[in-house]
């Protein structure tokens, strides 16, 4: 079998591959839009589909005159995803315009270390492969839970991730799997994929705040992640909310994790069981010798009062951060994402009312602030996204 | 007089003429760094001078062949800056490589609305035009003291510019100068300034906090100033610092201003004065029958303790915002500019204090915080750096 080649050869070829990204296209609608002569246009689709990074799809409908080929990505197109959670890891097998074709979850402690967590990844990944749809890979996309050297394609002195500091996940993914691979943080990867697929698809300065474990913000200027100079930019769950607030893992005090992060949540959620406020996560206590945050999500959605004031008294903190944060920052939307986001709309309203009340009127005079779109699938889709972003880049 | 031609034609001439503006270079130097071949530079070379955006200037030393024929920017080009606050206005004319030729400062109230300053400041450069340094213009930069909408060229709602909201400033200055003309809040104009000739130079993504009147941020992104998506990106003035603060002239409490703006110092400063804490402070009180910021900066400098208190106070509160936006940014550099970054060491000293303490230490590893290099010259600079940049690109 031929191998397909990598990449394209200069900034018209990336073009249109981006172009095709979103769907099949004909010569003329192409030559509309990237401005190229017809006889010049010609050539790089000639060279694309030489390369094999496209494919003729037939004709269009007419436009009046002769029908034009209808050209799209090479269907023989693969990308792989892999997305790193603390207790689980997501494979999936995409296609060039990232649908996925097979996608898998397996359970699987981060804690771990890199060598066992990685062998769980590949394995499901080849099993994804051994159904006959990657023969082979044209890049790998990988997102791991803690600030990432984007640039050096290694996790540095991520929190949660012993025994990850430093480990070359880029370089060897790559080697394993053969192909172009990159690496960054699991907020940002979810920030790609609600611009690929969800609702951030037009917008191009726009914040995703994910609520989980930990609390991150994925920033986004002019369609690129802004990743900082060290690459920890959108690390705000340690943003102070208040002087005299509890003590947080990082060794400061009023965190905003240490307010809204998973493990303040089931210790508030905890606090409230024992102290009889609240009878609902008493019981539930009780059954499960401890709770969790989704144990107060729970507790909320069947009306118990103090898991939904345990809720709006995070969301409020949240809201305090991000009001700061879009005053800075002016984005065009705030995407709240992330394990608690599914907490919902009573989350919702109590981050829109502070952001809403203490932001500057003029950057929220037009602010939409909404739950992502994009379910379990965000994190590959992110991933995917990542890497033919770059494959397909010059 | 041959009218010059405005813009170059073609992205290899901009790159030509933002190399040039750091200064002359041989023919052969400039091949080095666009990558051109020798015939296609002699082209874009000749059609620049054709336009009269550039001149040759004898030649270079050798470098072992033939001497190379040294370019330069035209010497006849000139840009306009004007730089309004909110007690004067600053003009000055630069040549093409925003080195000043002649500069002026008039005392002028913005609070007396756009006819009255742009008459004041069109008046100004008329003088200095008059001195035969600038029978043309070919560009004019305006910074003024609040939010602008860049795209439209004018300032929305500007809290201490009555009379300012949506005047088309950029439209009335270029039809007045017969010039392209372009208009930013001066605390971006600060951060091009630094950028182009202060402590910013070589980096790429930094942050300019001006203390003064006011408090607003700068932001840099890739070399290129960040407005966000209603041009307000960086007005963190109000963010709350504070649930229980002063009430702020916005209509909030706690905001940053409320504890450190202009009016924040004077006030404490009147207190100290007449509750006998400051014998310094209620000497300087009796003379003046009023305090300002600047008489803080003087009782501090002098050694006074309750004016060092209050500064010590204020950088905190300064230093626990920008601790936040340190964390979120990830910034190559923070930059502390404006009246009251005069208040010098003490100041600077208690902003690094509360950043390095309590951002993440990965954002901080190698962020220098320091003081404005250019000083009454940086908001002009800036502006002609503005719309040089503007005039300069294709």
């Amino acid at each position: 079998m031929k191998r397909v080649a990598l990449r394209p050869e200069n900034a018209h070829q990336a073009r249109l591959l981006h172009l095709l990204q979103d769907g099949p296209r004909s010569r003329a609608e192409l030559g509309d839009v990237v401005e190229l002569s017809r006889s010049k246009l010609a050539v790089e689709v000639g060279r694309l589909t030489e390369l094999g990074l496209i494919e003729e799809a037939g004709l269009a409908a007419s436009r009046g005159g002769r029908r034009a080929a209808v050209v799209r990505l090479s269907q023989r197109l693969r990308f792989a995803a892999i997305d790193i959670g603390a207790t689980s890891v997501d494979v999936a097998v995409t296609g060039g315009d990232l649908e996925i074709l097979a996608h898998a979850a397996e359970p699987c402690d981060v804690r771990d270390g890199p060598d066992a967590v990685l062998s769980v990844a590949l394995e499901a990944l080849g099993k994804l492969r051994s159904r006959g749809i990657a023969t082979e890979l044209h890049g790998v996309g990988v997102g791991v839970p803690g600030p990432v050297s984007f640039r050096d394609g290694f996790p540095v002195a991520p929190p949660i991730m012993p025994g990850w500091d430093r480990y070359p996940v880029r370089d060897v993914l790559a080697q394993q799997l053969g192909c172009p691979a990159l690496i960054d943080n699991d907020v940002n990867i979810m920030a790609l994929g609600e611009m690929h697929a969800g609702v951030a698809k037009t917008v191009d300065d726009f914040l995703l705040v994910k609520i989980g474990t930990g609390i991150g913000c994925g920033i986004v200027v002019d369609g690129e992640i802004y990743r900082g100079v060290s690459g920890c930019a959108g690390d705000i769950g340690h943003i102070r909310v208040n002087d005299d607030g509890p003590a947080c893992s990082c060794g400061n005090t009023g965190c905003l994790e240490a307010y809204f992060g998973g493990a303040a949540l089931a210790r508030q959620a905890e606090e409230a069981a024992r102290s009889g406020a609240s009878g609902h996560l008493a019981e539930r206590l009780a059954q499960a010798g401890r709770l969790t945050a989704e144990d107060v999500g729970t507790a909320a959605a069947a009306g118990d009062a103090v898991a939904i004031a345990i809720i709006r008294d995070g969301g409020r903190r949240v809201g305090q951060v991000l009001a700061g944060l879009v005053s800075f920052f002016n984005p065009g939307l705030v995407v709240i994402a992330g394990g608690l986001a599914g907490l919902g709309h009573v989350l919702l309203a109590e981050i829109r009312s502070v952001v809403y009340r203490r932001s500057l009127p003029l950057a929220t005079g037009n602010l939409p602030i909404t739950l992502a779109e994009l379910g379990d699938t965000c994190g590959v889709v992110g991933a995917a996204k990542l890497i033919s972003s770059h494959v397909f880049s010059h």
